[in-house]
C-alpha cells in the first residue's frame, strides 16, 4: 500500500484532478461503469451512500408532508410532445422503445418484433406522465396541495459520462406537487430548496448557495429554477439539487384544473424538485483527500472499523474476546438518532493494508486494537478527518462516552473544512480583466484548477452570459437568493446592475 | 356510504371475485391503471405498502448478510442471448429499446432517431447484467460468498395484465448471490425461502406453503426453483416469493469463475431470489373483506385513525385539545420497534364517512372521540378485525397500557383466520372423481369459486402434468418441502408415488 511520502490515491487532486476522482471511486469501490454505454454498476459501499441519502431525505420530505408514490418508466410519445419547450429539452437524448419482442432472425440471433403503434419513451423526467394521472386526481381545491414524490430510475442518453456526475441512467427523486394559487406554489418550491439545502449542509457536509437560475439555464418548461451549488475541490461549482416553478405551463399541457372556492374552473399551479445519485459525486469531491475518500458520519454507510492486531492464536483469543465486548457497548449508542454501525475487519490480511483499506473507504473512525491495548483496556484510534498517521490511545471508557461527540465533531469538521475552502477561493471582482484571470488555469498541467467562484455584477442581459461563457466556459451558477442590492457594472458589458452573481466553470 | 344490510365494496367476494379485487383497491385508493399499456400508478396508501414491505425486508436480507447494488436498467441483447432457456423464456414479452433520440418528423410530429447498434432490453431480470459485473468481482474463493440485493422495477410486456398481480412494468428485489459450492447456493436457495416464508408469515400475515416448482414451472435457466404459495379467498394459490438455484448455467454463460482453494479455476455456483409487487396484490386477496381493505398492522401505512365528532365549535375545541395530548402519549409508544403512526382526520366531512373511508383503507383501529368521551376519559375504539359496527368505549389509560397487544392481537387474529381459510379449503384426494369435482366450480355465477387446494399423489410424470392443466386449468403449486414419505397412486394416471404435491387453480 501506500509508502512513507506518498499518497494512497495516484493521481493527487493538485496532479490530475478529473483521474483522482475516478482513482478515489475505484479505490474506494463505489461504483464503476458497465458495457451499457453511460450506465454505472452502483456497488454495495457505493448504494450505501445512496441509501442513507434517500433514507434521511425521505424522512425530510415526509415531515414537510410529502407522500411517495410510483408513476410508469414509460412515457407515450405523444405525453412527452405536450410541453413544447419540455420536449425540445430532451428529446435529444431519450431512449425510444419501439417493440415489445425479439423473434428468431433466421440467423441464430433475434431481431426486435412487435412493433408498437406508439413509440414510448424511457423516462427523463416524469412531469408529463406524471401530470396525466395528477389531471384526474385534481378535481377540487380540497383535493389541493397535492405533495407527491417519486423514488426513481430516469434515463437521459448522455454522449460523455462520468460516473455519479453524468450517467445515461441514474437514480434520484423527483417531487411533484399541485397548489391552488400561484404563491402556494411559489412556497413550495422554496421550501424544497430549503429542505435540500439544509440536507447538504447537515448531512453531507457540504455548504451551499441557495439561488436562482438564468433563464439559459432554466429547467425546460419551468418558470424559475432555483438551485444549491456547492464549490468542489477543483474550484468549479456542482448543481446539487434544484427546484422549480412550473407555472401553470404542465397544470395546462397535462389539464391539471380545478375547481376553486368561488365555484369555477382554473388551471393548477405546479413544481417540481429533484436531487440524484450526482449528490455523490459531489460528495466524493467535496470531501475526498489524496488518500481516499472522506464519508461526514451522518452519510457513511458505516462509522467505525475495527482492526484486530495479534501475533499468534492466544493474542487472537484474547482481543477478539476484548472486541466483542466493545461491539455490545457500541451497538448500544445512537448517533444521529441511528445505530452506530461498526466494521469488524476479520479478514485474513495485514493490518497495515486494512487501514489503508478503511482509509480509501472514508470511514469516520478507524480503532486498532491488540494485546497491549486490551491489557489497558483502551483503543487505539484514528479519525478520517486527521491526517493517516495521527493516532491516540483512548481509554475504553473515553471513547464510549465520547462517542458522539467525537462524530458530531468529525461532521463538522469536514463542514467547516469545505466551507473554509469555498471561502478561500470566493471573490467579489469588479474589473474585467481581472475576472479573466482568475478564470484562467494557474497549474498548466491540470488545467481544470482555476479562480473558484467570482461574485461579480451582471447586467442581465442574456448576451453578456453567452459571451463569458463562449470566451471562458464560465457561466452564471445562480442569482444568489441573499444577494444584496447593490449598485455596480456588468463585468462583461459595463452596464448597469443592482446585484452580483455567482459565476463558475461547473459541472 | 354503505348502508344498512349493505357492504362498502360492491360487489362482495361471492357475487364476482375479480371485480371485488378491483374495487377494494379503489375504494382504499392503492392503485390505477396508467394510459401505458399494462403499467400501473402506484398511488400513496398502496406506495406505503411497498414501503413497508420493503423496509422490514430489506433488514432480513442485511440480517443475512446481504448488501444491496444496483446494476443498469438496460441489457444489451448479445448478454440476453447467453443463457438458451432464459432468453428463451423472456424473449417473448420484452421492452425493446432500438433509439436513442427523437427528432423533427416533418409534419410536426416526433420520429426516433439515432438507431443503436445494438439493441437493449429493458431489464425483465437481471441474471445477465448481473453475471457481467459479478465475472469481473470473483476471482477467487475468498470472494465468496458474494451476496447481492437489488431493489429495482423490472418489464415484462404482459398482455392481459392486473393491478399487482400482473403489470408490464413491476416493482421487485431481486438477490443474486454466488458460491463456493453446490452445497452453500442450495443452502442459500433455501435460506432466502425461509425468509419469504417468515415474511409472509408474520408481517403479511399469509399462511404459505414452501415447496419446489416441477420442471414445467421452473425460473427458464435454473436447476430448481422453490416458491412459497398462498391461499386467496377464491381458493387459488398465489406464488409469493420464489427463489431459484441455478447451479453453474449462468456462471457458464456469464463466465463467473474463480480460483478455488487448491489452486485451480472452477465455475462459481449461483442463486437468484425474488419478491414484487404482487405481495401487495397477495395482501389485498388474502384478508380483505366485503367492506374493504384489511390490514395486518405490521404493515399497514398507518395504525388508527382518529375522527373526531362535535357538533359546534366549543365542542371541537374541546375534543381537539383531548385528541392533541392522546397523540403525544400514542407517539411515545412503539409496535414491533417502529413508531405508532396515526392518522388524525380533520377533514372537513361527516363523522359515518370518515369512519366508512378508514374502513375501506383497512386502518387496524379507528377511534371516535366525542365530548362525551372527553368526559369520561376515554376512546370509542373499533377495530377492522371485527365487525364495523362492533365499537367499544375504552378508557385512554387501558387504551394505551393496552395498545401493543391490541395490535398483536390483530395482527394475530388475521393471521389465524387466513389459516383457517386454507385450512378448510384445503383437501387429500385420492379419488381422480373426487379431483375433478373439487376443481369444478360450484357456483355458477361466480365460476372463480372452486374447491381449493388439493394434495394429491403425482407420479413426476410431466404428461399426467399437462393433462390436469388442459382438463382444469389446475396445475401443481409446489412439492412441499415438508413432504412426508408416504405410498399412493398418482391421481391421474394411478402409477405409484412416494409424495403428495399441491395442486391448484392459480394466480
Amino acid at each position: 500500500m501506500s509508502k512513507k511520502g506518498r499518497t494512497a490515491i495516484v493521481p493527487t487532486r493538485n496532479e490530475n484532478y478529473p483521474e483522482w476522482y475516478q482513482q478515489v471511486i475505484k479505490a474506494a469501490d463505489l461504483a464503476e461503469n458497465s458495457e451499457v454505454r453511460g450506465c454505472m454498476v452502483i456497488k454495495p459501499w457505493g448504494y450505501s451512500l445512496w441509501e442513507n441519502i434517500q433514507r434521511n431525505l425521505d424522512e425530510m420530505f415526509k415531515d414537510t408532508g410529502h407522500v411517495n408514490a410510483y408513476f410508469p418508466l414509460f412515457i407515450p410519445k405523444s405525453y412527452f410532445e405536450k410541453e413544447a419547450e419540455h420536449v425540445e429539452g430532451f428529446a435529444k437524448e431519450c431512449a425510444v422503445v419501439t417493440h415489445t419482442r425479439l423473434e428468431d432472425d433466421g440467423n441464430g440471433g433475434l431481431k426486435p418484433a412487435g412493433k408498437l403503434t406508439e413509440e414510448l419513451i424511457v423516462r427523463p423526467t416524469s412531469e408529463t406522465i406524471i401530470g396525466a394521472s395528477f389531471s384526474k386526481w385534481v378535481n377540487s381545491y380540497r383535493d389541493l396541495p397535492l405533495l407527491i414524490n417519486q423514488w426513481a430510475n430516469v434515463v437521459r442518453w448522455e454522449m460523455r459520462t462520468r460516473l455519479f456526475l453524468r450517467t445515461s441512467e441514474f437514480l434520484w427523486q423527483e417531487g411533484h406537487t399541485v397548489h391552488e394559487s400561484k404563491e402556494d406554489a411559489l412556497e413550495e418550491t422554496y421550501r424544497m430548496l430549503d429542505v435540500y439545502a439544509k440536507f447538504a449542509e447537515e448531512y453531507l457536509a457540504i455548504p451551499v448557495i441557495k439561488g436562482e437560475k438564468t433563464e439559459s439555464e432554466r429547467f425546460p418548461g419551468a418558470l424559475n429554477t432555483f438551485s444549491i451549488e456547492a464549490m468542489m475541490q477543483d474550484r468549479k461549482a456542482l448543481q446539487a439539487g434544484t427546484s422549480h416553478f412550473l407555472g401553470q405551463n404542465f397544470a395546462k399541457a397535462s389539464e391539471i384544473k380545478f375547481q376553486n372556492k368561488s365555484g369555477s374552473e382554473e388551471y393548477a399551479w405546479t413544481t417540481s424538485w429533484g436531487v440524484s445519485t450526482r449528490l455523490i459525486g459531489a460528495l466524493i469531491m467535496a470531501h475526498s483527500d489524496d488518500n481516499g475518500l472522506v464519508l461526514p458520519p451522518k452519510i457513511a454507510p458505516s462509522h467505525i472499523a475495527i482492526i484486530p492486531i495479534f501475533r499468534d492464536e492466544e493474542q487472537e483469543k484474547i482481543v477478539s474476546e476484548f472486541i466483542e465486548k466493545l461491539l455490545k457497548k457500541i451497538k448500544k449508542l445512537r448517533f444521529n438518532e441511528k445505530k452506530i454501525r461498526v466494521e469488524y475487519d476479520r479478514r485474513d490480511i495485514r493490518g497495515g493494508e486494512k487501514n489503508w483499506f478503511w482509509v480509501k473507504k472514508g470511514i469516520p473512525i478507524r480503532l486498532e486494537i491488540g494485546p497491549r491495548d486490551v491489557a489497558t483496556n483502551s483503543v487505539f484510534m484514528s479519525r478520517r478527518d486527521k491526517e493517516v498517521n495521527e493516532k491516540e490511545s483512548v481509554s475504553v471508557e473515553d471513547f464510549l462516552n465520547n462517542l458522539t461527540s467525537i462524530l458530531d465533531e468529525i461532521q463538522t469538521n469536514i463542514y467547516q473544512k469545505a466551507l473554509k475552502f469555498r471561502e478561500k477561493n470566493t471573490k467579489k471582482i469588479d474589473d474585467k480583466n481581472e475576472f479573466y484571470r482568475f478564470f484562467t488555469p494557474k497549474n498548466k498541467t491540470n488545467p481544470e484548477i482555476h479562480g473558484g467562484f467570482a461574485l461579480s455584477h451582471w447586467c442581465g442581459n442574456p448576451a453578456c452570459e453567452e459571451q463569458i461563457k463562449n470566451d471562458l466556459k464560465v457561466t452564471i451558477r445562480c442569482i444568489p437568493l441573499d444577494a444584496e442590492t447593490e449598485k455596480g457594472k456588468c463585468i462583461y458589458c459595463g452596464k448597469e446592475s443592482e446585484k452580483r452573481v455567482v459565476f463558475a466553470k461547473s459541472y
